[in-house]
């Protein structure tokens, strides 16, 4: 007896589980794809968020899982429950998908001292509870699926928002944190 | 342009990836099966312990990837690369195979309280340290991939140390932490 293969997924994984389709097709049209550190991005005409492993015709796939809180304490996660809002807001016509890898150095770092580049010196959870409620986020994690990027993270935003989404990447590729980025591209979209 | 498959993987990430085979061959020889906690594992002759994603004819396949510490800080991780020994030493000729499965609810803790009932409370880290280095470990994580199993621990040690085992195992399934375990099944193996 063979035993399931990698595409019989459970509901609860595929629930979790999303591919970004860079193509022809997609929700999504690209108005710009920019790689900030390392190799790009092909350069494609529209995003599909698709759930699962979906494997669909597509120049460039990437694969990520919602998972567990890393880093975010009790009282962060308080904050961030009572401000965050959910994915798929009508107004929210603007979105970047910002895939992320970090060096070798940051994995092998133990835990506390990430948190501590994360948080205490960097500020990355406090920066993006600054935007909430207007900036929506969902964090994928490639890193344990052996994925090109450590991280895909996906932002919603209206179109008034625009200024306050370059502020807050901005302040986040100004920290010590970035120190340990090596490949990052900066994807955004729009609706229709 | 299809991008690559699941099974294309990258030569680092093969690295980390373990496939856990059980059925009719492999190095190891099952001398115990037993369900600790919800559904058992179908019952097997042998183990085979390979690298990557192996898509081998077995019973059942259970897959987990080494990855990055999420709890042991800086101090304990110096202790542990201090004493911990290496997989495949020649006299240990027993092993364990301890799949886990923890509840939603501790999947839904946040970083800082995990840690406190896994280290403050549960003394995990410190129990393992007492045991080296006597028993060799290793930990696969398979909660991001889908798996049945969030973790697949494979511990070696020598025929002698059978005793410093049970105390491990012991030790472990009396603390706080194991309260949050909702499968556990217990695989006992000799090599040849």
């Amino acid at each position: 007896m063979l035993a399931r293969g990698v595409t019989n997924l459970s509901d609860a994984y595929s629930g979790r589980l999303f591919t970004f389709a860079g193509g022809r097709d997609g929700l999504w049209r690209v108005v710009l794809n920019r790689p900030v550190s390392g190799e790009p991005l092909a350069s494609v005409d529209r995003l599909a968020v698709l759930m699962g492993d979906a494997r669909v015709e597509a120049r460039w796939l990437l694969r990520g899982v919602t998972s567990y809180e890393r880093y975010v304490t009790a009282d962060e996660k308080r904050s961030l429950l009572a401000a965050q809002p959910p994915i798929g807001r009508p107004e929210a016509t603007c979105a970047a998908l910002i895939p992320i890898r970090k060096s070798a150095e940051w994995w092998q770092l133990p835990q506390d001292a990430r948190r501590a580049v994360l948080e205490e010196s960097s500020h990355h959870i406090a920066t993006g509870l600054k935007y909430l409620p207007a900036i929506a986020r969902r964090l994928h994690h490639g890193h344990d699926l052996g994925e090109p990027f450590d991280f895909l993270t996906w932002f919603e935003f209206a179109p008034r928002d625009r200024n306050a989404f370059e502020d807050l990447v901005g302040a986040l590729r100004a920290t010590e944190e970035w120190q340990y980025v090596e490949r990052e591209v900066d994807l955004r979209l729009e609706r229709g």
